[in-house]
């Protein structure tokens, strides 16, 4: 391409707020910027996003309620877009190839990869941990020669970005980048959770708290698996009509009840659920999720992100009598190896992804898109980076 | 028998201490009695317990730190028998039948035994959890006409004891009763803690938190399970010497270092270890044994019995990264089923038995036997009862 090699200058849209700035732009912390973005170094790949979706990591990195988080930067991380340019060393991708930058990493050398057990690479983390790439730990952006930090090591707000080559799927190029950018993070998340995390077979019964994008991904997954019953359970009872298309069988609003949620679905399951899922974040969720499940054998699945420094509690009583605690990232999904296969599995019809997408603006709207996070009614929102 | 169908007179050791009593007996809290037992009724059998062993279940509900314990009671739970006789429908064993109680009943018909995942049989526990018989409600143990409550339906301290048939394991007639008593409890949990509940593969790093008998029959199923580091994690150093024998490889006492003991395991093992076992009953031990996991897949084990209401915690993301928390109870072992097949592989020398065995006194002497418990130098006491 024209570009190979040369710094190109696009549009990205950058956070500034940081804990010490005294100035917070209440209504438009996102700042469409120019930005100039350096060619790949070794073992990287420069990528044009075509589209990317908006998820709960960057709007908790955008309230500045992460301690970890580092400004000014360029957040995004579920997205689908181009390779526009490779640097030295890199055989997998080429320029051309349609990808989807993977916030888990999978190198298939480390000692995560490699045991067989977990998605959790640790390649690269030291530095998409602090916001730079591997090689020089240094930023690929910059803006007037001001380093912007990466974020999550995809930073797909941007209309180019540079990821580590094990940090990018290549997928098939018939598929619609407008609808598998999200496979890039929610709903692997939810299907992962039951498929590999959980393992649900046949005839479980589950129960899913929270019926967000991930909430509604872990109900279609356990339908898949053949589930008996996926019970719903929501504080916003708007959510229920559109689940019963991705499977749920039952609804609970723990509003209507003066029992503890747990209680609820231990009575309505006999004894309790096989498998539950948070979806949500919240800790004491966590904990219901936990102890709605049956004694001897249940399984609990913390999904959610919690807020930095909260902490999960039960009785040990809980896990002695049988039941289990785990939890997952990205659905255990190994990303450059499955998702490319989860991509194929959208083209056969054979998993969802349009009926997430509830909204589509461009870059340029990116704000009111993170404000329609709040809302009941949005469940994805694509933002067109080219349009 | 010529006891046949009559109430036998034996020498029972009764639990007088209550919550509402003004006088806690100091010295001599278990109180040697002449104790009625009646004969078994249907789906009953009445043993005479020859040798029984003290665990910390005994210690816990004698202290009256048990919300749930009921007093005048019998205690005892690890132990050995013969059947006296047997009540109506009861097939399974028969009078001379060497038996071993199990508090954790094995009924092959219940929701819990067909479900194919635990061992927790939930057949009798409605009459096990507040001291009586399924049938009729009530205790076949009285003094002078007033009822004595059973404890964990075994009720071993007595020189005659009734339990369910499907409390009752039958054993091979040629196993020394006064070893293989310790088949009743605390050598399966930490066995099975291993084999059934972590299934610790070859090769594993292990970290066991106390060197009691459970957490030495944990180091004796892992070195069996071909674990390739046992480190066995004790305040008491006295442990170490013994613990060489069971298969410990490594030793840390907590006490010896400034750092959290998560953290000292972390360091010493490369991130973590593959599984850990927390054999103590300390809230605070169960967090440092799940956080010292190694990310990914690192498996903690609640093998402890915590007080009551006391509660474990943790920050989500430890599961999120992908350990996981589990606890077991009687290592996961069906009891009827699997017990014999202990003894099977105690008389093969497959399993250590004796090498628990640090004191042998006589019922007379039980409380003593207490006494020694709190001492380093005991693992487990044996009890005849016939002497
Ligand atoms: N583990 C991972 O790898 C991973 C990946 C992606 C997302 N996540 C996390 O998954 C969570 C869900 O993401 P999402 O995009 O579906 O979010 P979302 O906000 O769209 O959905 C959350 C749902 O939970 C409901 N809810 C809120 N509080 C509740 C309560 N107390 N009881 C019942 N329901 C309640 C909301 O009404 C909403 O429908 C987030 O915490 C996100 O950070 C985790
Ligand atoms: N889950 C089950 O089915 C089951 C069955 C039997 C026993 N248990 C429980 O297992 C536990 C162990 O039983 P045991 O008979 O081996 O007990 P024990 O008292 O003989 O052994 C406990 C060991 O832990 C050590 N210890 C105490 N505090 C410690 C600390 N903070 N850090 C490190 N080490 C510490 C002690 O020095 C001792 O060596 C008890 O809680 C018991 O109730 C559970
Ligand atoms: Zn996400
Ligand atoms: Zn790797
Ligand atoms: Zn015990
Ligand atoms: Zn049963």
């Amino acid at each position: 391409m024209a570009t190979e090699g040369q710094v190109i200058t696009c549009k990205g849209t950058v956070l500034y707020f940081t804990f010490t700035a005294v100035a917070w732009e209440a209504n438009k912390p996102l700042v469409i910027e120019d930005v100039q973005v350096a060619p790949p170094q070794a073992g990287e790949v420069r990528v044009k996003i075509l589209f990317t979706a908006l998820c709960h990591t960057d709007a908790y990195t955008w309230s500045g309620k992460d301690p970890e988080g580092l400004f000014p930067c360029i957040l995004g991380h579920e997205a689908a877009g181009i390779v526009e340019s490779v640097g030295e060393g890199v055989t997998e991708v080429q320029p051309g190839d349609h990808v989807i930058p993977c916030y888990q990493a999978e190198c298939r050398e480390c000692k995560f990869c490699k045991s067989g057990k977990t998605n959790l690479c640790g390649k690269v983390r030291a530095a998409t941990g602090v916001g730079v790439m591997m090689s020089d730990r240094k930023s690929r952006f910059s803006i007037n020669g001001k380093p912007i930090y990466h974020f999550m090591g995809t930073s797909t707000f941007s209309q180019y970005t540079v990821v580590h080559d094990v940090s990018v799927a290549k997928i098939s190029p018939q598929a619609p980048l407008d609808k598998v950018c999200l496979l890039g993070c929610g709903v692997p998340t939810g299907l992962g959770a039951v498929w590999n995390t959980a393992k649900v077979e046949a005839g479980s019964i589950v129960a899913v708290f929270g019926l967000g994008t991930v909430g509604l991904a872990v109900a279609e997954g356990a339908k898949a698996a053949g589930a008996s019953r996926i019970i719903g359970i929501d504080i916003d009872s708007k959510k229920f009509d559109v689940a019963k298309n991705f499977g749920v069988t039952e609804f609970v609003n723990p509003k209507e009840y003066d029992k503890p949620i747990q209680q609820v679905i231990v009575d309505l399951t006999d004894g309790g659920v096989d498998y539950s899922f948070e979806c949500i974040g919240n800790v004491s969720v966590m904990r219901a999720a936990l102890e709605c499940c049956h004694k001897g054998w249940g399984t609990s699945v913390i999904v959610g992100v919690a807020a930095s420094g909260q902490e999960i509690s039960t009785r040990p009583f809980q896990l002695v009598t049988g039941r289990v605690w785990k939890g997952t990232a990205f659905g255990g999904f190994k990303s450059r190896s499955q998702v490319p296969w989860l991509v194929d599995k959208y083209m056969n019809k054979e998993i969802k992804v349009d009926e997430y997408i509830t909204h589509s603006l461009t870059l340029a709207e990116i704000n009111e898109a993170f404000d329609l996070m709040h809302e009941g009614g949005c469940l994805r929102c694509v933002l067109s980076l080219h349009a």
